[in-house]
């Protein structure tokens, strides 16, 4: 996104340690990542860091510096691994304690045998912290300042994003335009692009090739170009032109 | 993995501005993970970044200064956006130029007119570089100091490991023993593992729920728990005592 317009900037903060493991195939940051793109908020970055609160600490405090926003998944639930409550507050420097609504939602939740002090713990909220709604499951997550603290759990985190929305300041979306070039690698075709994309420097054109199976028909391989930028009409007037160079250039551009 | 014994230590620097935009799933942080873990490397931390030499410099060099390992994946490829190369070259403060065995690989895998001034930037490696093999592409990967630059397409990536883990130091593997507890939350588990985590603190306890799809039954609920440590006896006599505890206490315990 070098070559785009200012707009907010977010990174994604993935907590935990069973992605780091390989036991869980994180997917929070690419339905995030698809949440923020049509708001036309940046996603600059992302990181996974485990379940330690230094290695929390150190990734928010760098992120909420740089970015407009952070949004963070993982470790909210009730159990003793669940520490990104008290690694929120540790980052801001303020105290952890029992939101009130948020104990009101729980109470409401459990029956009265069932709301354990376990369960109380997902009441805990840092100081100044304002609450996400979670529809699923009832315990809630919470902004503190730029910072948006969300389950790890990918149907409650998606759901949670209804509430998330309305807060953002949003920017000009970016729109996009992909050719689908086949039948050669990307290398046949990168001095066109080269080109298109110094003919317009505010655009970003990427490249991403396919067809890398085993045992691959030529016809099969090929490479997805894909333009971006704010200004619709420019992205697709550059779609044009670089269809009209790529097939001038005798190469095939497949329907999409 | 806090509660784990040193071993040595690895991070993922993904790179491309296409997992950010969300059009593009990453799967290759998963792939690594699962790579490292038998051969007792703990994964501490990924991060994503763009395309733009600033972020994949900043994030490189605090990574490799944290680390025994980075492995770096996308960026590598023949377009004016694969900038890996030069980043690296920057992040070391090395001059980036034709590798001549690289260039060897090159040349006898496309035909003369083919082999283009695009596809022979895929031969520029920084100063130091070790060549890692691509048996899909050709085009190498290559290995500066503690640093592996592979191919961002899964596949290849995939297939680069081969020639890297070779190379790498070993620790002693993490042993893993799951179990499924159904028909409860996690809230009603948390004491009962918290005592088991505080009992044995040099392994580590995770709980990750399920069941939260939109209509669920209550028999359909349930927490995952996961027991992690270096010794692998130990690991099972906890999975023991744990699952004891459980169902002391009437939890029920499905088979995994």
């Amino acid at each position: 996104m070098s070559k785009l317009s200012p707009s907010p900037t977010a990174a994604v903060l993935i907590i935990g340690d069973e992605i780091l493991s390989g036991r869980t195939r994180d997917s929070n940051m690419n339905t995030l990542a698809r949440f923020l793109a049509p708001l036309g908020v940046d996603l600059m970055e992302a990181r996974v860091v485990g379940d330690r609160q230094d290695q929390i600490v150190a990734a928010l405090n760098a992120l909420r510096a740089a970015h407009d926003y952070v949004f963070t998944t993982g470790g909210i639930g009730p159990t003793h691994d669940d520490i990104t409550a008290d690694a929120v507050g540790a980052a801001f420097g303020v105290p952890v304690s029992e939101h009130p609504e948020a104990l009101a939602i729980l109470e409401r939740r459990y029956a009265p045998g069932e709301f354990n002090a376990a369960r109380r713990r997902m009441a805990r909220v840092p100081e100044g912290g304002v609450l996400i709604a979670n529809p699923v499951s009832g315990a809630p997550g919470f902004q503190v300042d730029n910072v948006f603290v969300m389950a790890g759990v990918p149907k409650i985190m998606e759901a949670m994003l209804d509430d998330v929305a309305p807060r953002l300041k949003t920017g000009s979306p970016v729109h996009s335009r992909s050719l689908r070039v086949t039948g050669v690698g990307e290398g046949a075709v990168a001095d066109i692009l080269r080109a298109a994309a110094e003919a317009r420097p505010h655009l970003s054109f990427g490249s991403y090739p396919f067809g890398f199976s085993g045992d691959h028909k030529p016809s099969e391989i090929g490479t997805q170009l894909v333009i971006r930028g704010r200004n619709q009409p420019e992205v697709d007037a550059a779609e044009h032109d670089l269809s009209a160079d790529l097939r001038s250039a005798g190469i095939e551009i497949a329907p999409t």
